[in-house]
């Protein structure tokens, strides 16, 4: 008889944004002239911009005409893309990384996701707290996490390192022995970034001990100030104990497009001497099939000078919501941080409240969606995420509505 | 220190497709002047049809308009595909499975390689050999399938069902008890088929041991005969036993495009009384972000009217081709089979060669790349594998020099 992988039930509640998404809807059922405004999950508003619909327009044309027409892509991604990558993500900022540590995927969460299967069971996770719940949840999948204390809501297989207003957001060295630590900076939920020479530390002590770490730069082109990183590369030593993922979700609005890569540099190894980027490149081979050659040459767009040149202004079109949230919270008393090199903007709640009452009275009282703290893990309880990805318009209207509480 | 994923380690050489790419570069490197013709790959050759064309143009334009823009799709995918293909591929043959159990997906490869992980790590899996080699690989990095012993080529926790000449390339009933059955039909690599009649003791089978059938219809659009099933849901009692999975890219040519779906019935539940709808659900949010909205609009196109007329020309040109090779190789004296509802023809070895001894012979005497039988497993020995996907005009010319040979 068939049985389940048990580890599935071990998952807690569904998965935070569907779970958000669920609650908004039945709000609205029940409220149906309330104007709700989304500043809760990180799915952009701004269409895609005209280089690139230029290139996809293009490349549709090419599948549909027999001599121009493409197949199955390439297991790590077409060429033309991973070159123009390497060259504009990595050499251009002095990073070593070369076209064929490259590989094309449809988007960062699946990769994120995706890449603890290559490690053994045993390997012990470390994460930051609060952290996108996709990190965890992904290894609780493979049962690499233990169970579940629903009294202190973490599970006993797991390195949490809190990232609080006490600490600057800023977790500390872990004292316990682990194998794979996923970092996330520019940081969702909190909106908070390492320096160069913090991030230093980080790999130093990976190289040390032995471990591996997730990269995660999602968010990298939100980067405003010169000594916060672009990549992991950019520190002495990441070749051997980093992997990277990026998305074109977030700095070129392909959240609906589905584009992102992982960078596995061919120096990194395991202890039994194992070279991740042959066993990434036989997962990928075996268990994917490549981004559509359509998105891949909107992604090569993107790169080109009206593309840089027209997701510069998105770019700086979000952060102009994110100065209105955070002055807007500042200005009615809230204690605020992120928003200066990253979409997010990280509050506190107001006399302890908890994240999910907070949650509910923001909707009910100002119709306005965020995401609880708590939904990214226990020292997110008390905080509250608000995202810079609504239209201006909205955006100012939410802060209105959010001042007159 | 970080250790592998061990079980990568078991996995027997490159993922047969890369290790055919490898060699046939390194024969036209070496060979220059020589036009090596592909029908090894099941990779297609008709460019997308227009009416999908045209939805992909009208769907890119909505992507770059503020008004019309798409960011993350629904979970399961979008409601106008899932209730297209609801209605063409399931309700109109009768079959009993509703809008909400369709999974929208980037392609059959990655679902059929995924869907493993909802199951328990104890659960025994049964494949027919030879087998498509992604249902076994993606087992072997679970850790589900023990040891390989290279003596038989086969991996001792797995139960091999034998598909050769002497049985009608059926599979018997396995007489092992097991959880979890890969079909494919029609089938590749043999091209073979089952009858409606045939299947429905798979499927009864299957509810008595209460194992869950993987049925793998990727080819389903290439049946020309009335007693072969397009669906397992064409069966009595499959809803609380099978999981479908369908590919566009081989009915429609979206191998580059990448598009796929997989049915879990809501009735279908493990020993312990779990829904796999809602496991399959749950992998999906976490794991998966979704097919871009272009790519299901596209396939949105696939089931109108103008798509169905031109996809149906398409696949009746791969099917001249079948036609083609299977009656260009039964002059040349060779035993064939496949080829009559599928786009794949499979044929026995000349005096006993060695399938891989074939594939150079034919690679190197008259430059046609097949698929050697053993890549697909120890029944595969001894045969060979040629695919109707190339143009008419080069299937025409592969077969004048084979035989020639």
């Amino acid at each position: 008889m068939i049985k389940v992988n048990e580890n599935y039930l071990k998952l807690q509640g569904s998965y935070l944004f569907s779970q958000i998404g669920k609650k908004v809807k039945e709000y609205e059922e029940e409220n149906p002239n309330r104007q709700v405004i989304r500043l809760g999950i990180g799915d952009v508003t701004q269409p895609i911009a005209p280089a690139i619909i230029e290139a996809l327009h293009k490349s549709v044309d090419e599948m549909g005409n027999k001599e121009t027409f493409h197949g199955y892509a390439p297991d790590l991604g077409y060429e033309f893309l991973r070159n123009t990558i390497v060259e504009n993500d990595f050499q251009k900022r002095g990073c070593d990384i070369y076209a064929d540590e490259i590989f094309v995927s449809d988007g960062a969460k699946c990769d994120c996701s995706n890449i603890q299967e290559i490690f053994s069971q045993d390997n012990k996770i470390a994460v930051c707290d609060p952290v996108y719940p996709v990190y965890v949840d992904s290894n609780v999948m493979a049962g690499r996490t233990g169970e579940y204390n629903a009294l202190t809501g973490t599970f006993s297989g797991v390195v949490y390192m809190p990232c609080t207003l006490e600490n600057d957001f800023c977790p500390e060295l872990p004292k316990e022995a682990l194998d794979i630590i996923y970092l996330c900076y520019p940081n969702n939920p909190t909106g908070s970034t390492l320096t160069r020479e913090q991030l230093q530390v980080w790999v130093d002590y990976a190289n040390r001990v032995g471990a591996v770490i997730i990269y995660d730069a999602a968010y990298e082109a939100y980067i405003s100030e010169n000594h916060v990183p672009h990549s992991i590369y950019e520190c002495k030593g990441a070749r051997t104990c980093a992997i990277e993922m990026h998305s074109f979700s977030k700095n070129a609005g392909f959240t609906g497009m589905r584009l992102g890569y992982t960078v596995v540099p061919k120096d990194l190894k395991s202890e039994e001497g194992v070279a991740l980027h042959s066993l990434w490149a036989r997962r990928h081979g075996t268990k994917y099939n490549g981004a559509p050659y359509i998105v891949q040459r909107a992604g090569e767009a993107v790169y080109s000078p009206a593309g840089q040149s027209q997701i510069k202004s998105q770019v700086a079109y979000y952060m102009k919501n994110a100065r209105v949230i955070s002055e807007g919270l500042k200005s009615a008393g809230y204690t605020v941080t992120g928003g200066v090199n990253a979409p997010y903007i990280w509050m506190k709640t107001p006399n302890g409240m908890t994240s999910w009452k907070f949650f509910d009275a923001l909707l009910e009282r100002a119709n306005v969606v965020g995401t609880p703290g708590a939904g990214f893990g226990p020292s997110g309880e008390e905080y509250f995420r608000l995202t810079a990805f609504g239209t201006y318009e909205s955006t100012v209207e939410a802060l209105d509505r959010i001042k007159k509480l």
